[in-house]
């Protein structure tokens, strides 16, 4: 048996970290789980330095760690220029931590880290032009473009969430200032507020039943009754699907993608909500690029930006 | 003096060709006009052939030949794969003209010279991440990302004209079946459309008379009433360049671009379009990518693209 190359990824996100010892053929050997504690910087550092020696111990032949991060980052200087999730606004955070770690460090943002997982090893794999959409809390975006993570000019893109669908819309959420974007259209949030209301207009179905009972209207509850066959549910996915297949198809004519990987908590409802996308850009999107293109939910869920980061530490960058 | 070398560029447009000789400082030495003639592909070819001889005798030591068509192009084989604009479809036009010529011959997409000719020495010199909407009959888009042209996964895109920013909007033009597309709400036809309106709501204004008058209302006459200062006519130009502000905002964050390169015949309103548009950026789009992008009107106009095809020769293919 051949020596495998193993490397530590870890996903450092808004609310938790996930980290894994993962080998060239992307199996992982064992995982690490944080909260983070406070919330200044020195701790949130500090809560990484001990995930990655947690793994460590449990590979001492890791070669090299990559870490997504959810912040814009600067990619050639591996600096965490800002973040509205984590206190790492302008920190040299590849030189610190290869300081710490005594180990190359790779560092890239975290919606990067998932689509390099999704086109190198998962929903995509062997496509060069792949854009994902990650349907949660909000709606994240990446690109890989001509077969490499795109970033864009400072390394803010691809905000896919927040291409405009509706200029006259609602207004987005927490830290954007736009109207009428994707996120504030079909994000998880907006799945719940349209239930209720589909809930209150039709008080017999299951959703009106369980909104009448007292129950929080939720996407997963949603789904579950969606799939249980409750037509209000599956109105609710089909309307979300359909606002969904509105941004794609923008991007499908702006950007000509071989996959659309459809990724997050929401991508739960399946075809029940990716139907109504596909059929909106079969209808709406240009020749040749809407029967070319496929629209997929991801592969790897919660696990795509640690392995995408385990991937930047195994192509060394190069990713 | 050092002799410098010299390529011919031909844009075959949708209406006409536009040739030149150019050296490699983008001087255009010699220009050549065609209309087509009849409709089938012999004839349209026939013509391109005899613009490049004309500027081969003008420039005989003319070392090969760029064209930009109105087609989707296949990049690597150079083959015209569809055209909605001239009988090109399923043409081996590299293989067809280099036997016709005996020179060194180059084809792109027409939308994709032009944002190279302008990336290059235009109105975004020195940016590696540029975006360029043509705002004409239609509305074009092309895209140099990390300093290369942008041809997407089959040579579809960058459609920008097709980003959808008003996913319950109106149908879109010709060919593309969607709806809300920034073409539908913001190309020169849409002009005119909203002056007759605004000449309506408004019988006193310039623009007004100029309808009660019985002149026929077009985007130059519209750009001409703002100019001299008419409210109504400054009012089109504003929602207009509003909505183009949305579509803006949308590649802005998707796609954090140095420089956005407005084109076309609708730009001869200049700030009075760009303007607007640039307020709704500042408004909406994410932080930084919005304090970063430069809304600029193109620099090379009707000429973009011939040159953009000449820089195409001139570089032997690797823009």
């Amino acid at each position: 048996m051949v020596a495998r190359k193993r490397v530590i990824g870890i996903d450092a996100g808004g609310t938790k970290l996930l980290g894994g010892v993962v080998d060239d053929e992307l199996v992982v050997h064992h995982r690490v789980h944080r909260l983070w504690r406070g919330a200044d910087r020195a701790e949130v550092l500090e809560v990484m330095v001990e995930a990655v020696e947690e793994a460590r111990a449990a590979a001492p032949d890791a070669a090299a760690v990559g870490f997504g991060i959810p912040s814009l980052v600067d990619w050639e200087r591996g600096v965490s220029v800002m973040s509205v999730h984590l206190p790492l606004d302008d920190v040299s955070f590849r030189d610190l931590m290869r300081e710490r770690l005594d180990l190359p460090v790779y560092v890239d943002n975290d919606a990067n880290c998932a689509v390099l997982a999704e086109q190198r090893h998962g929903a995509a794999v062997g496509a060069s032009h792949v854009a994902m959409l990650t349907l949660g809390t909000g709606i994240g975006g990446g690109l890989v473009l001509d077969g490499r993570v795109y970033r864009g000019s400072s390394g803010a893109g691809a905000e896919l969430g927040h291409m405009v669908v509706d200029l006259d819309g609602p207004e987005c959420q927490d830290d954007c200032p736009g109207r009428g974007c994707l996120e504030a259209l079909a994000s998880g949030p907006v799945v719940a507020r349209e239930a209720v209301e589909a809930a209150r207009r039709e008080p017999r179905s299951a959703l009106g039943r369980a909104l009448a009972s007292g129950r929080e209207i939720t996407g997963p509850l949603v789904t579950e009754l969606a799939h249980d066959g409750d037509e209000a549910a599956r109105g609710v996915l089909e309307l979300i699907g359909r606002r969904l297949g509105a941004g794609i198809t923008g991007i499908v004519n702006a950007l000509n993608p071989e996959v659309v990987v459809v990724g997050g908590g929401v991508v739960a409802a399946g075809d029940l909500l990716l139907d109504p996308a596909r059929g909106v850009v079969a209808e709406r999107a240009l020749r040749p690029s809407r029967d070319q293109v496929r629209i997929v939910p991801a592969r790897f869920g919660d696990e795509a930006g640690m392995l995408g980061a385990a991937l930047l530490a195994l192509s060394e960058g190069t990713a």
